[in-house]
């Protein structure tokens, strides 16, 4: 990649500023646990990959600063640090997954003493960010392997790179059918109101010399109907345990037109986007945001002072729309009650 | 209604200009033929009927400042003028349809004389503006009569008083159903690329006291499986005489859902809206805008630079998924190549 979306340089946890892509690309240095929290409040960094590798690094910041000489005293100062962590967004489980995995090797290694279990944290977290890197490449292969020549894929919002820790899941489908010579191009629904369809997808295959065709939210119907769409392609931040897809607010309707014009629709995830705890998609917390994400723009009003406005950063898309999920340890399909335990269970 | 869309005062064709609104609210007194064909081109004037009433006005004025006085240089100066309001913009056939009118006025009164044709000119302009308000009220009240008590609306686009002369067509649709004692309330649709959900819909329903609330174009669907809507309605740029209706790109993608989720999609149109002519969907041609409109958002970039856009201005929703067409001489239902013919008929 030409950019880095979360990195570990020198105990700073740095972050391409994705609330600023297109227009500008800079790097925020994150140097305290707050400045990391707020980073995924504010969605500085967002993705459901992304946001799990941004808080373990986050963990692991914690652990490198820590200074005191008392096991008990980092303990406390340790899991206080993974419930605000905890706290910043509710959807996506990758965000307690990543603190989870973090939780499991402090208890693992409480034994070896504060310096090798700070260590031991450190290491772990940098292993969760390369770690995402090669799950989104395996997947990404899987994925290929269920697309024709020269794929029209239609993708809503951004599981890129940016979402990842690189490669990106459904992105990551599309590099990798890049890279197996099938010349994929890509309609990128602009997904309002953050636009990171616009700004992130858009920029980021360009970045890769990959066609990308830029579309508004409510132009995919249309597409489908024209005939130029052969599957649609996106991440989630959430899979229930029956096959039920969280991910970005439009993809529910995405899906409603893939099924109407006989489309397959693809979701893209690691494993770790797998919740077998949650039964169904009701179980999912859908996080509301700001209504000032949907009445201005880059600061601009764009609608009546005053309104009342919605904000769900999430929909559900029940499993019989889904044709398959993808992830590093293979496809899962119906029904997925049964399909996405065994793949959880898969070594 | 508290603002006028458009307006003949004194010679002058004077329009609210739309790109500007919610922020601000100004007129614009167009004085010349080029100002008239740009404010409908720039879409400073938008909406089917509309710019059909802008295109009469901008053709009374053409009668108003002809200062010559020789008939057949009238003649020749009037249909140049019909043929470039012609050419302003291809979808909504209200449009040609003003035209048209005009043209049968000119026809009709030509033997009057020249300062009798142009007085004829002026009054039928007049009248197709006054007529396209009382229009509106009537079927509003067909549209209203079909929703039960407290109907929750979801529109799309703005098909409102700023849409027709006064008063509005899916909007009016709302206006009747509050005037019945309905208490109606509206889900509005921001309407992508040009925001007129946002900046339209919202500003004259919320002038008008009517509860409305406000959402990106892909949350609808999210919306309707949360139950939270109980029909769809919206206007239309052309009725062909199966029943295909094109309108505001993104329309098709609401009645897919609507669809979906079993819920009446009802299109509110003036007869002036259909058009025998046009057998199908597929034979109305659909305007493509410039690609700016999806990169840049008042003037801010949203997009990377250089960025390939499609940008269709309209869709089209085939009829199966069309509810009933409210027209002010009725209501037509399936089969719609029986029903729309029938109505257009009746006097």
């Amino acid at each position: 990649m030409s950019f880095e979306t979360v990195e570990w340089k020198n105990g700073d946890v740095v972050l391409i500023d994705q609330r600023k892509l297109p227009v500008e690309e800079t790097y925020l240095a994150c140097k305290t646990l707050d400045q990391v929290a707020d980073a995924i409040k504010t969605m500085v960094v967002r993705g459901a990959p992304a946001i799990g590798v941004t808080a373990a690094l986050g963990l692991a910041q914690v652990a490198h600063q820590y200074t005191g000489s008392d096991l008990d005293g980092f303990d406390k100062r340790f899991h206080a640090a993974a419930d605000t962590l905890a706290a910043t967004r509710p959807t996506a489980v990758n965000l307690f997954w990543g603190i989870e995995r973090m939780k499991r090797c402090f208890a693992a290694n409480r034994a070896a003493g504060l310096a090798g279990l700070r260590k031991a944290l450190i290491d772990e977290a940098v292993r969760i960010r390369e770690e995402d890197i090669e799950v989104c490449k395996r997947l990404g292969r899987f994925g290929a392997d269920l697309l024709g020549d020269k794929p029209r894929i239609l993708t809503h919002c951004n599981a890129g790179a940016l979402a990842t820790a690189g490669y990106g899941t459904a992105l990551g489908v599309v590099r990798a059918a890049a890279e197996a010579g099938k010349s994929p191009t890509v309609l990128a629904d602009e997904t309002r109101p953050f636009l990171q369809g616009a700004r992130l997808t858009a920029w980021e295959l360009m970045k890769d010399s990959i066609p990308v065709t830029l579309i508004t939210d409510n132009m995919a119907g249309h597409m489908m109907s024209l005939g130029r769409v052969d599957c649609v392609v996106v991440g989630t931040d959430r899979v229930a345990a029956n096959g039920d897809v969280a991910n970005k607010i439009g993809t529910y309707t995405v899906a409603v037109l893939a099924h109407r014009h006989g489309l397959p629709f693809y979701v893209a995830a690691p494993t770790s986007t797998i919740d077998l705890d949650c039964p169904t998609g009701a179980d999912i917390p859908i996080e509301q945001r700001d209504p000032a994400e949907v009445t201005h723009v880059f600061g601009n009003a764009v609608a009546p002072q005053g309104v009342v406005v919605a904000n769900p950063a999430f929909d559900v898309t029940p499993h019989e729309l889904v044709t398959a999920i993808v992830t590093e340890k293979g496809v899962a399909t119906a029904p997925y009650s049964r399909s996405l335990r065994e793949l959880v269970g898969r070594s």
